[in-house]
Formats: structure tokens, sequence, C-alpha cells
């Protein structure tokens, strides 16, 4: 079935972090501008965001698809702590979506 | 001690994944309830996504129960995945009261 | 490289689970105080909160520093238990100054 060596898993948990932590960018700034009543452009912000979050998603997506093809690795704490972030940064947008609401209803 | 074998192991994953995903699809009713400012339901939603993740809660604890009496495993993606979806949901639930509350002030 | 043995490293996950509680104590006394519209209050406390999840920040990053010097150990599933609590906790405390920010503007 083959194995991914440790190096290989080094550079899809350093993507991984690296998207999920474009997109978290991308959800601050979208709440500076809820802050500053700028609704449209917050709207906007978190659709760049939910495209980057994608990305990251695809490619956690890959790993474990693989997983459940037979193919075998080893998770270091590396690749926790990138799943981690990927899926608190997906926690995040949910949230930040639900915020936008309230803001907008106080105006 | 014995040791949990690896499709056991997928099995406890896919139930805490399966039980948490119903707690967030709740959480998520609610969130839709907030902005119809049907609080009661959402309310109702919230207690009813809250007995789901104690399901998945007691899964996990159950688990790490057995790791403390010093049954062995060995951790893989999914079972890595798995504990992301009941972490993310608990906070989920958390945020969800606290935004309740915050409808409730704005009307 | 040398290696951390498994109870070594399952006190570095108590303490960064311990930390991280202690954060996330905090920060749901910071909501409480919001709910109560102590914003001067719940300010404070969401800084203490801060300075707590520095420290398992801090504890966290110093066993990823290990890992990047090459210093080997296995991950089990109370360090990854103890992760989620980190980056969960991190998450939350973003949202509660977020919705802090919300609570001053609806008074």
């Amino acid at each position: 079935m083959g194995k991914i060596q440790p190096e290989e898993l080094q550079g899809v948990a350093f993507q991984i972090i690296l998207e999920s932590g474009d997109g978290r960018g991308m959800i601050h700034q979208a709440f500076t501008l809820m802050r500053e009543a700028k609704f449209a452009e917050a709207d906007a912000k978190l659709e760049m965001a939910k495209d980057t979050i994608i990305k990251a998603h695809g490619t956690h997506a890959d790993l474990l698809q693989k997983y459940a093809s037979g193919i075998n690795f080893d998770i270091d704490i590396l690749m926790v702590h990138a799943q981690d972030h990927l899926m608190t940064t997906l926690m995040l947008k949910e949230i930040a979506i639900e915020m936008l609401h309230l803001y907008k209803k106080v105006g």
C-alpha cells in the first residue's frame, strides 16, 4: 500500500497551517470591517476566507483519502497542530458569519 | 493490558464524528432560529444539541479512560479528526449560548 | 537526538490542559461580566485569560521546538486532547474579544 514519509507529511502539515492561517487572517479582517459597520466589505472578505479555507480543507481531505485507501503514515505533533489550525479556523468562519448577521441587526 | 485494534478505533472515531456532527447541525439550526428571533425554540434546540454532544463526549471519555487504565492504541489521522470535531463542536455550543444572550438583548 | 518518554509527555499534556482550562474559565467569567454590562471588568478578565493562555501556548511551543530540533516522541490521545484544549481556548478568546465589541455597541 505504500507509506508517506515523515518529511512529505511535514510538507502537507505546513501547507494546511499556511492555508488555514491565510483564511484566519481574512476572518479577522472581516471582524475589523464589522466593527466599522462596513458589512458588504465584511461579507466579501468572508467569501475570500471561505475560498482559502476550502484549499486547506482539500489538502486535509486528500490526506484522509490516502488514509482511507490504506496508505500508511505516522501522526506527529505537527500534523495534529495542522488539523487543529484547520478545524478551529473552519469554526471561526462559521461564527464570523453568525456575528455578521448580529452586527447587521444592531446596525 | 491489551491493545485496541485499528479497526475498532476507527469505529469509535466515526461514532464521535457522527455524534458531534449531529450536535453541530442542531447548533446551526439554533443559529437560524436566533436570526428569526425565535428564542425559546433556539433555547430548546441548544438543549437538544447539548444532549447529543454529551454522547460524543462520553464516547471520547471512555477512550481516555481506557488509555488511563493502560490499554494501548495507536493514534491515527481519523482519531485526531474525530477529537477535533468533538472539541470544536463543544466550543461552538458554548458560543451559541453566549450569542443567544446577545440576540435576546437586542431583541 | 534523544526521545521524550511517554510519562514526561503526559506531564506536558496535563500542564497544557490545566493552563488552557484556567484560561477558558476566565473567558467564561468575562462572558458573565459582558451579560451584566460590566465591560471594563470583562476587558480585565480577558487580559488575565490572555496571559494564562500565553503560558499554555509557551508549553506547547517548547514541545514543537523539541520536535523541530529532532527530538522524537510518540503522540498519544492525551497529547492530542491537550492540543485541542489549547487551540479551542485560543479561538474562544478571539471570539470573546469580538463579542465584547458587539456588547459595547448595543450597550
